[in-house]
């Protein structure tokens, strides 16, 4: 069934019984003109990120699960990047009358998964017809103590929470591949690739879990999630903290999946781990002085000079490189 | 100048100056991941709503500043609609890459116009490229005593605080003059129509403004706007109060230029008003005991029938007819 012999009263429904949840802090969520919430006494975030079909993804080797799953997670780093707890979602989907009723039924699915991963109460949204797909989720959580991009001071050092580039290079691998891989239902290929070389970057890309800080926060100077390419996001937090920054591209941290996968698709995994995005790991600044366990170190903050230290040694001065819209 | 030509970061950086916003109750707006607020100690309203290019409006007859004012006024009607007063908003723009800057800068002056008549502060967003202009957005509010759509007992009046059917009109006149008219410049035709016919139609339409139930809140039983249609949308409120509703049509507010204008296009007057969509008036139900000003009495709280009475006293059973996306 299309959805436009369905309808979005029907569909509302369905979504409504599904999404019912009971808690303290939720009054009335989906089915009034506004959610009602009663929050708890911390300071509150509030995060919105879209996603377009075309531009964010393409449904050629995309499944609407995967996009349901990804929606929510890109808006949790949004709110893990500030030292915070996720806790209510509300949803806008504009979608083409001729889109399978399934289809949006596997994309809720998705946005299920994501939910039960990160403990979220869907309260809210809107369902609408469009030209093209198009998503949009705001996220609210909670934060004891919101670690914003401003705090970094020279001296303090650079992490990241994981690996880079492996996002970016599974979209690559997907262009390659040119249809939808169901990794959410156990589907695999080993083409161009052997799927173990595959798995993580295809899955990385498709179903990103958002990085808890965890203790991180807690000595973190400054935040932010890695969503368009490490070095727009470093070049964002220290033009927040008004200062400089020097990564050691030695540092790195570049899986072996990544660099066999770049080699065989002729490109270059530091170009990729630096400007390729769509990572959601996060990078944070810490002094010298504190203990971090779990991230790796990849530079330090300086006064003013914003530099990348090749493999060989030789300085180069960044640019804020990777992704930005319309250009 | 093109988006395509300057990007995401000299415009955002443009928005967040213009933006800037200092208040109590926030801490940090635009420019780090999320946005940290200290919400007052009341119950928080939480709504988003979408439009979509070639569904929600047509650039042919709608100025890039209408646009921004509307997405506003729309989301605002909705946490007007639970007895709220709205505080914040985040905001979602996707544009196609060939959108001249000059019409985004428009769109964010409708905005501004839209957020100072109601007193918000801009928090948050997300800016991204897109094949179609898709705008959504997501509005906070505070409401202390929160009015839903369930408390309407039989025997309740059912009351609209104003006119109905003028902004469906004001469409199907912009689909007979074909171009968009600056009513925010001062602009105004004199086709189809005499300017004071159609101006508080166009208006209505093209910059509507959400009706603030002020002294209202305080009498309604259950409270919803009227986007979708009368019809739809008071078969909503019956649905989650579990009752019925009888209509008038002879009670229905309907101003002279709808009446002229619709004779004019060949519609009919009560098509519009029940059906038609967008009015962004406030629906609500009331107690007989009590005094209420400002608003017209158009029928009455019933255990279970929904009908609709005529002119000629006949009465038919309504569904919910109005607005349905994909159908």
């Amino acid at each position: 069934m299309r959805l436009a012999d369905t309808g979005e009263l029907s569909l509302l429904q369905r979504i409504r019984e599904r999404f019912r949840v009971n808690a303290k802090d939720l009054i009335a969520g989906i089915g009034d003109d506004s959610a009602i919430i009663v929050p708890r006494d911390y300071p509150l975030l509030l995060t919105t990120d879209m996603m377009a079909e075309g531009v964010h993804f393409d449904l050629a080797f995309t499944t609407y699960f995967q996009l349901g799953f990804k929606i929510v997670s890109v808006n949790v780093s949004d709110i893990y990047a500030m030292g915070g707890a996720p806790r209510f979602v509300l949803l806008d989907v504009a979608a083409p009358g001729s889109t399978d009723e399934e289809m949006l039924e596997s994309f809720f699915e998705g946005v299920r998964k994501a939910m039960g991963r990160y403990r979220l109460a869907l309260i809210g949204g809107d369902l609408s017809s469009s030209k093209a797909l198009s998503i949009s989720a705001t996220l609210v959580g909670y934060a004891r103590k919101p670690v914003t991009r401003s705090g970094a001071r020279p001296g303090d050092r650079i992490y990241v929470t994981g690996n880079l580039g492996d996002s970016a290079c599974g979209l690559e691998l997907l262009k390659a591949i040119k249809k939808p891989i169901h990794i959410e239902r156990g589907d695999r290929t080993n083409r161009p690739l052997g799927w173990e070389t595959m798995r993580p970057l295809l899955t990385r890309h498709l179903l990103p879990e958002a990085r808890r800080p965890g203790k991180i926060s807690g000595v973190a100077t400054a935040m932010i999630d890695v969503s368009d390419g490490l070095l727009i996001d470093l070049w964002r937090l220290c033009d927040e903290s008004r200062v400089g920054a020097r990564i050691h591209m030695m540092q790195l941290p570049i899986s072996s999946q990544m660099k066999k996968a770049a080699y065989f698709l002729n490109l270059e995994p530091e170009l990729l781990a630096t400007a390729g995005g769509e990572d959601y790991e996060i990078l944070f600044t810490a002094s010298p002085k504190r203990r971090v366990a779990g991230a790796h170190c990849i530079g330090e903050i300086t006064d003013s000079e914003r530099t990348v230290v090749e493999r060989d040694g030789t300085k180069r001065s960044f640019s804020p490189e990777g992704y930005q819209h319309w250009r």
